[in-house]
């Protein structure tokens, strides 16, 4: 087949494998999604295409899809337990808001609150400083930024618990889709900066909620 | 002067500001030093040179020292609270160890239990398998790996915690100083892998800790 | 003339020089594949556009084509010999399958035995340790991988013939349309690991049959 | 020869040639000085080496040096009109002196004011924005800041004048000798940040230099 | 909400937040704008792209748009004060123009007077020369240029003002978009340059007006 | 205007101004062919796109046009004096025609001969040997390839004139768009091999005639 | 422990675990040989030191090394087996030895025939020519070469086996320590060429070896 | 042996093949000039080191070496024809000069005449101005600049002959040792401007001469 399904992942990690619709024909992105309903286990796709959610629309109206970060979500039928932890996403600007969605609803499925703060980047400092309180009560924070990427730095300057930079290419000319952004935050002159690749919500919001997942457990 | 220090950064942060020695003469960093002790602070530098490590001893003999992992630590005297959590640290090959030790000791002073598993890359796959038990007991896994730096994503399908990958110089060619790695780990499969900067043990080991800290408040 | 084909190639290289469609115009594809069949040689075409198939099938429908793997072959008429050797083509991920199909059809139209293994990438890695039996009877495995490329470092481990990594183009962000997974194959610290360029499919399938070929003849 | 200086440049720019240094012997280096002396111009030499310092102080011992910033300042005799203007250097951290310390001599040379805040990076906040009133009084203000290079973000989102942002080599890994920090300012969300080379302090220096002398000519 | 708005901007930084249009949906753009405008607060947007602009048009017919230099201009009703001060605005081919109409636009709305003159490379040297008495006059020159980049290197040469120098991203090949450019720029051998990200007309009219600014308060 | 057209250039350089078309709208290429006619020159205009072609194919219906290079000539009327020297074009593969041609274009509108060898590629050595006589002979030879770019190398062992490299776009992957061959190029271990950017046909052509010319003339 | 021996390696892949003794302290080295012959394996360590091997030969006096390769041998006691198959190493220079050794070296404690052809490089062809028939002999052949890494692209249009190619490090300027060479070889136009790391010699022997061992079982 | 000398190529190429030093052992580069001087051939060697040097001399004290060229050339005895032609080479700065000496050195002993004009860079543009009628005599200008890498397209702009660009390693930060003035050549916006490689002054040189000789046989 074209697909070996990894059906044990969500005892080994905790969570169902995630469909990556990129790179797929919308039919192999179907097939996969029939297959994990089948054995029973919910399913997450992430960087799904137009065409791709037009095939999945016609066989799984009822999942829920997100066209802005490009998310679906077909769970298993019953009852979720409620969500745990507190996960804080912040962007440096409007832009970033398709990445930090991504985060959110991963985190979410996923059994974490997830909370946006939306547009405060650091060339208007009152802006995050107003939320200094909101930071602090945090038990980790997402922030995406483009273009400089500086917000991680001010943010993980402002709270004690681990920050999850996201560079998101947002920008232009020697933003060269991200890269600036990234080197910014993997060179965070805040220590508790840890950094995913560009655009990559999903690897934030995962992570993110492996963490209170832990602290909801101890 | 030619520093000032954040001595707020404890209160705001979990944590005094740590000093990166590197690019400081030795007199700045025996001076810093010198102010963080005056103001009750406990002092930890990194990435200290052999010239550096000199005048520190001068003044400071009754300092922790690792020539390895080229870190200084000066505590501030008194009990410690006991170590909490569990931080474990791995590493594909014996040339990333002095990453792997800042990371350890980075962790143990802003007291987190660490501990170390060396040299079990995935050329030779059993060994990590081994520790499978051992792993799935972490609270959070620091990976560090150089060259290829694969050895993440495969701990990163074996857990269901965050994982910390540490790109390390180690490597030659094409590994252009641990960007090979860095990108591996970027790009990982596994989707609860977080990156720092290449040969960060400093930043592995500080976000480690602050989320073991979280979940031992919990 | 636009073209001087090298119809000679077959006696030095032991297989008639291939068609790379990309760059030349519809027409100029068809020209040279009418030259190569009046030659009375094997013509195989590679990374073939949609465009140029059309035109390509007005004239020679009794080829093969493969639109996922966008190869073209017009064998000369006649029977062939038996194929020959063990070549088996493995996938980290569903995305990296036109890769492996363009090595596959070009090791058989080669006359070497092709065999694929699709989506068995690290993050579940029960799922190639399943398949240990059916690696070590290979004469040689070809990994296809994009994202980390870790795949090629972990069954290189495993196998006691070279392992050709083919590195994809699957990926975004820091993937850098497969820089990441190539770089990560040249640092691979399994030592029998050879690689080829980006979505270079043909060129591990050129490279395996000669390698079984070889065997084949002692 | 193996100079043509260019003794027109005080005419047409302002300020005589400046010597850069690097990349000629000491023997160029004390020549080219001898002559600029007998021109009649003040003299101003960068990035000098310690063998150089060496060469120029047995001809030159009335010249101030300084061998923190390498620099070398040999003004014709006579009084020289006071400094005018206002020109703030801030640097990130203390390993960024050198580089502020370059750009502070060449604007004082040129005939600027120009004065230092050290220390005061985006990783604890209230440094910076105990500054804001001294800020928000500067002409013009240059930023020097190595690894993330996030500080003329913030300080070009607090002040109505010109930022003029300088990369410094300091750090380490993905810092890549001031790429990470090049990148940064060069894509800063604040709009009135400039950026010049890296290490560059005394392109700083001279564009702020002219800069204030056009407001004070006005 | 999807935007925090920066109404203080105007007063720390003596303009209101300009709107970055790309990244953001037209439905954003034109939220955006009517918020700007309900505050009394001047609104910029740049980088529009032909859908924002038939959005904006539909509800702000009265808006100032240059579809050359992708830039939106919503002032608020009533006299504005006499442009001030002397940009002149310099391309080293026609190619350049939309950058340095984005810088022109820029400057204007700032309040500062800005001029261009176009197609002057340094390939036929004598057009530049022929303006050199127009550069002596101006306050600050923006030099804008693609390819080789090297118009700003000798412009600086000829004035006693700072240089802002814009990359373009004209040019092909080892152009690489513009990078070309910026790297000969960041290099320049005139020492009053300070470069701009490519393509950033916008930060290189900005910076412009705040220095003109400063001389008339002055 | 929008453009300052160079008409000295002609007398300095030995020909015209050479129009870019690419950057420009149609418009602009129309205005700046027809002030070149007006002015009495002759006007070669490259990289042309189709819509340009159509704009120009409306006004200067008189005009040599070449679609597959890009290229568009009005001459001046009158006869013009016999081509001189000899110019070689030779191709690593079909692919790399387009540039070939804009190479040969070129030379032969500045008077020089110029002829092609097509693909003639290093895998197949016996094609480039086979002219090995008729290189001897040229009094330069422009060689074009893509992808590994080895072509000039050979062929600069086989001559004593100099050889100018063309690297083009030809090739995927680790190709970079015609990076690598310019590595290579750049790179040749055969010491009379001198590189223009990639896919520069026309400067490889340019240079090629002033240096034949140069010849003729003496 | 600082190192996890895989002491399987041997029966998994048929050879045991080599040292890379770069990044070891000269103890870890030493301690690493001595586990290995405890366990009665052959141990070969590469990429040695000076201060290594001295460490070395004092304990291990009876070992095989190789200054130039920079390898250490050192065999278990008793008879071996025949050398079998025929690798063939060719480079394009004298500076390019020391990796061809490292190359022969590995092959043949891997109990593979191999034999040199050295500094036959492109720009004098009638070199490589003149070894045609030894070439068409070899069952594999690797081909080191520095600068414009041209020559596997021409050996691999002369023979019907796989051809590795060793990019290496000579060169200066835009050859950037192999990348030039790594990058033509990654996209030679000959297809049975496959690419290790820069300076590989040993990857490159390691995997023909496991070639000619295949064809010597069957 | 270690080399393999080509002895036929001042037959093909017009100068026997010439030593690069750099990556060879001081007693391999004894050898080889021996074996040179054994055949009856003139023999230049390039970027010689400090310690090849003393080799060279103990051997061969009548060749003439140049230190700061890092050139050695032990001519065959016997008159030689007189130089023809005029290659001029030019420099930005002083710091460019050894790079211009190994061109002249190497245009010389291939028979051409070569000249200097030192250190006129842009940033003072009179100094090259002064020089329109020497430029306009040559037959081909050699142009080294490093930083910005400017001049050369300066120059291209005022002769009417093929214009050689040699970029250089001189400058700092994001000059990256010469990659910022290669780009800035490759782009040149003057059409007759040719590239080499960093610090390739050799190449200059040496095609400057091959063109040169080429005229003069004429
Ligand atoms: N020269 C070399 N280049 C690349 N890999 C090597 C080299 N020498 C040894 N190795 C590999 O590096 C691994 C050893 O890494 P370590 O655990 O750090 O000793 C082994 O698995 C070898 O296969
Ligand atoms: N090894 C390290 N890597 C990265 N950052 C560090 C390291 N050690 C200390 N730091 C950070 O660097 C900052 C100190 O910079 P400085 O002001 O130059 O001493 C502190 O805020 C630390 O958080
Ligand atoms: N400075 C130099 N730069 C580039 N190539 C050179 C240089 N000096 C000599 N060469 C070339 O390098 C080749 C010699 O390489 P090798 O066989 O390693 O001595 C000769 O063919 C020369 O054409
Ligand atoms: N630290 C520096 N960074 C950049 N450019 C400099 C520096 N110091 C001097 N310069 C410039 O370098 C040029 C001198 O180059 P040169 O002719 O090689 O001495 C002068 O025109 C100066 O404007
Ligand atoms: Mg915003
Ligand atoms: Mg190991
Ligand atoms: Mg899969
Ligand atoms: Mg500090
Ligand atoms: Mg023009
Ligand atoms: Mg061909
Ligand atoms: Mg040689
Ligand atoms: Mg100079």
């Amino acid at each position: 087949g074209f697909a070996t399904l990894d059906f044990q992942r969500r005892e080994r990690c905790g969570f169902p494998e995630v469909v990556l619709a990129e790179g797929k024909t919308a039919d192999w992105v179907v097939q996969v999604v029939r297959r994990m309903r089948e054995a029973g286990q919910d399913c997450l796709a992430t960087r799904v295409s137009g065409e791709q959610f037009q095939h999945l629309a016609a066989e799984f109206p009822q999942a829920e899809v997100d066209h802005l970060a490009r998310t679906f979500w077909l769970p298993t039928p019953g009852d979720r337990p409620p969500l745990v932890g507190d996960v804080l996403v912040v962007t440096a600007g409007t832009g970033d808001l398709p990445v930090a969605y991504e985060a959110i609803n991963t985190a979410r499925v996923m059994g974490a609150n997830a909370e946006l703060i939306a547009d405060v980047g650091v060339a208007g400092l009152h802006r995050i400083l107003r939320k200094r309180d909101r930071l602090a009560a945090a038990d980790v924070v997402i922030v995406c930024a483009g273009m400089d990427g500086a917000l991680p730095s001010v943010v993980g300057g402002l709270v004690d618990c681990p920050v999850i930079a996201v560079p998101t290419s947002i920008g232009y000319g020697a933003a060269f889709g991200g890269v600036a952004a990234l080197l910014t935050m993997l060179n965070s002159c805040s220590a508790g900066v840890v950094t995913v690749n560009i655009d990559a919500g999903f690897k934030a919001g995962y992570a993110a909620a492996l963490m209170v997942r832990k602290i909801a457990k101890s």
